[in-house]
């Protein structure tokens, strides 16, 4: 099968398009009709950088792929609308396995209400996805950007940290049940599921922008360096307790089988897909109403102050220097 | 230097954005005000695939990359506004490398008014390039699809064939100085051009679509099966006479020096990204005009029938079947 005819059968099994998509797949360019301001993101995923073959499905590549790409949407507080993908397919990879993985980025895009607007497909020598996603809001204010905390603003996460480097050291090999008392499976099951399957806050980041956040960013590269990145942005200074840090089940325990700190782990590991944000002190009653929205917990970890930087504050008031991500990858 | 210093420096070597994007790159997502309808496109460049880096200076592939996928929104009308860049780099590509490579690219969109907005960067086994071209027009009529050609349209083709194909003979080692009365070395230096520093046929496609244009495509993967596409897409049949396809300067001598066909070389061989245009037979004329919006010509080839296909006649009245491009890659 060639590039048209696999192209043919990917776009054959997509849902429906959304109300702005007016000319879909199949033509040289996929034409919608935005309405307000649009929120875009590329996001390129490598395999063997940002994903193993040997431990993910092909269906779960595809959706972590989308999914990383709607996160940057969630930290927008953008509404989900169209993506697109290039997709380089290695000669080890066949038309089924192409379809498997497009079927599990499918999925993830009909269940928040995204648009599988366009593709590329192309040889590669490893497989690797670019992803383009688009969020919509009515106007540019809507959007929450990383430069609007404000010092005396609260500084608060979504659910929980740590879990997908829990799931990475569970799949590299760590054996939790050498641990005393680990309690059972399940919860590992769980933190292997969020290193395979994060689920962007797409929610929870509409219901924070709209309950007054200042600034949000998504945890893809561990809250040291995505704190970072919003402190430099907004030119402040963020103060994080670690000891009010929500620490994912099993954290403890498999950071205790590979010989780490749960802390160090929560604070400095990517991949959480959970979302950073910075609110006046006043609004944080109604944002923590974005369990109601998602289920999932808002938590006070710090705040924003004067100066420059990120402190992260171990209990005993030693100062954790979260490893950075500051690199290519 | 790490992603984000790299990414840094990237930014400001940008021109100022344009007037749509209200907040550039450094954020979890570009945000823009699209106004009317949009055209989004992605487009994938893999080293050894699309180009090679022992042909091409790093600002020509930065320069190439974007400007297929430009040319896609030419082959829309659409107005050209954002550009989104996901960047793998090998690990013999230096950050200087990576900067030349993006000031290429850079140059292209200044000259051509897209905003560079976004991008992401990774490491990756081999250089890799996955682009999304974003353009804008008032309503989504006034872009032009694959979808309408009707019988008695003519089709017409802008500027000149085979130029990109025989520059990359010359590049493989063909000699065209072998045949007797070739020319000077002007000629072959312009299709090398032609191979690596494409040009969008922005205007042109714009010119087209307010003339009247009924489906219009950019030649991508050759006359044939972009041909194909559109003779799919709007149910009809395309005919082309071949003895009426305007051959790129040098591109006999080069055929002859390669031992190939011009003809059959102008009608199959890709990445002229040129745009080929159906269009009522009283637009004819206003839409030759093309050439006083860009200074290239546009040459009737052939007409739109009732049927399917596409029929490429030889003088003689033989039959072409150019080889497809039906393939990964």
């Amino acid at each position: 099968m060639g590039e048209f005819e696999l192209l043919a059968r990917v776009w054959e099994r997509l849902p429906q398009a959304g109300p702005r998509v007016t000319l879909g797949s199949g033509d040289d360019a996929a034409v919608t009709l935005p309405g307000g301001a649009t929120a875009t993101t590329v996001d390129a995923f490598v395999d063997g950088v940002h994903f193993r073959r040997e431990w993910s499905s092909l269906a779960q590549i595809g959706h972590k792929a989308l999914a990383a790409a709607l996160s940057d949407l969630a930290a927008m507080g953008a509404q989900p609308g169209e993506a697109y993908v290039c997709l380089g397919v290695p000669t080890d990879l066949d038309e089924d396995g192409c379809l498997e993985l497009l079927d599990g980025m499918a999925a993830l895009a009909a269940a928040t209400g995204t648009t599988l607007a366009g593709g590329d497909l192309t040889r590669a020598p490893a497989l690797l996805l670019a992803m383009t996603a688009v969020g919509h809001a009515p106007a540019p204010e809507d959007l929450v950007s990383r430069a609007g905390a404000r010092p005396g603003d609260v500084l608060a996460v979504t659910g929980e940290l740590g879990g997908a480097a829990a799931g990475l050291l569970l799949l590299e090999g760590a054996n939790p049940h050498s641990v005393p008392d680990s309690g059972n499976e399940r919860r590992f099951e769980a933190l292997r599921d969020r290193q395979l399957e994060p689920r962007p806050r797409l929610a929870a980041g509409r219901a924070l922008a709209e309950a007054g956040a200042t600034a949000m960013i998504d945890l893809s590269d561990g809250l040291g360096g995505d704190a970072g990145h919003v402190a430099a942005r907004s030119g402040v200074r963020l103060a994080v307790d670690a000891a009010a840090l929500p620490l994912a089940a099993g954290l403890a325990e498999v950071a205790q089988a590979a010989g780490r700190d749960p802390l160090e782990l929560a604070a400095s590991s990517g991949e959480d897909y959970e979302l950073l944000v910075s609110l006046p002190e006043e609004r944080f009653t109604a944002a923590a109403a974005v369990k109601e929205a998602e289920g999932i917990e808002l938590t006070r970890i710090g705040g924003v102050q004067a100066g420059s930087g990120v402190e992260i504050r171990l209990p005993g008031g030693r100062l954790l220097r979260p490893a950075g991500y500051d690199q290519l990858g």
